[in-house]
């Protein structure tokens, strides 16, 4: 394996076992335990799940890879704070959101060459990524399974005992 | 810039990035501050902490960058859970071994060539290496910031409003 290939193995793996990581703590509670706080007066586990739904979902047109699936997850999870719009969406719809998008993600990530890694994301213009070419896909890739294990903290805070 | 070296300069600002969000974080905390808990009954700030801080004192042999420098902090914040054995380090301690430690993860980071991030860590053997490449300083690199953000995102729960 050549060492470019190596350092985009592991950064696929950890986004992998982070995303597997989520639907295990997430995608068996029942509508009640969703229900769940992480901590006194804060987010909600369903909150979470939904958050972090919809930000993968922004990653579909982001990294160039299609048109998003679930676009309307947004109002609810992320221009809103919890508790402040009623949810019209049930742990098995974002379940099935969950696996959909991530599912389309894992398919492209697995076709991306070793170059197109290294190529900027799709909110940035030519002009800025000559001068800023961190801001690529794989910084994407890395900042968002950071982003995912950051909100895995809390969540598992809130993990039911039964 | 290689594609190589693109990749591997989006996982150290990563890296970096989360090792300032947490001296931000924890850094200025009063005594009484770092003795709150991210949620009732679990984990207290200066506890996580010392547990992020003894994790990195860890990737110095790990990575092959020389011995520890802290590993008194392994029997309270590794090996023993929050609350089971007493504390002999304050906040100011913690911050002074922090810094020591990511001060030299840095400087040692940024001498790695391209192909030592591919190179095997010190907890694997040669042979199992070899069926398993992954196991990399990189991948390395990539875990503990998850695992930094990991904590920041319980840590961000607590953080005290004055």
């Amino acid at each position: 394996m050549t060492t470019e290939k190596s350092l985009i193995d592991s950064a696929l793996r950890g986004w992998k076992f982070n995303v597997e990581r989520a639907e295990k703590l997430f995608g068996d509670l029942s509508p009640e335990q969703l229900q769940q706080e992480v901590a006194p007066g804060k987010n909600r586990l369903i909150y979470l799940w939904g958050h972090l739904t919809a930000v993968h979902d922004r990653l579909l047109p982001l990294l160039g890879i299609g048109e998003r699936l679930h676009p309307e997850l947004d109002s609810m999870f992320v221009s809103s704070p919890d508790k402040s719009v009623p949810l019209t969406v049930s742990g098995q719809s974002l379940k099935a959101a969950w696996q959909e998008i991530n599912q389309k993600l894992w398919e492209s990530f697995s076709k991306f060459s070793d170059s197109d890694w290294a190529q900027r994301h799709t909110a940035v213009s030519k002009e800025d990524f000559e001068r800023e070419p961190h801001r690529n896909r794989f910084s994407v890739l890395l900042g968002r399974t950071t982003h995912l294990a950051y909100h895995l903290g809390q969540a598992a805070l809130a993990r039911p005992a039964g």
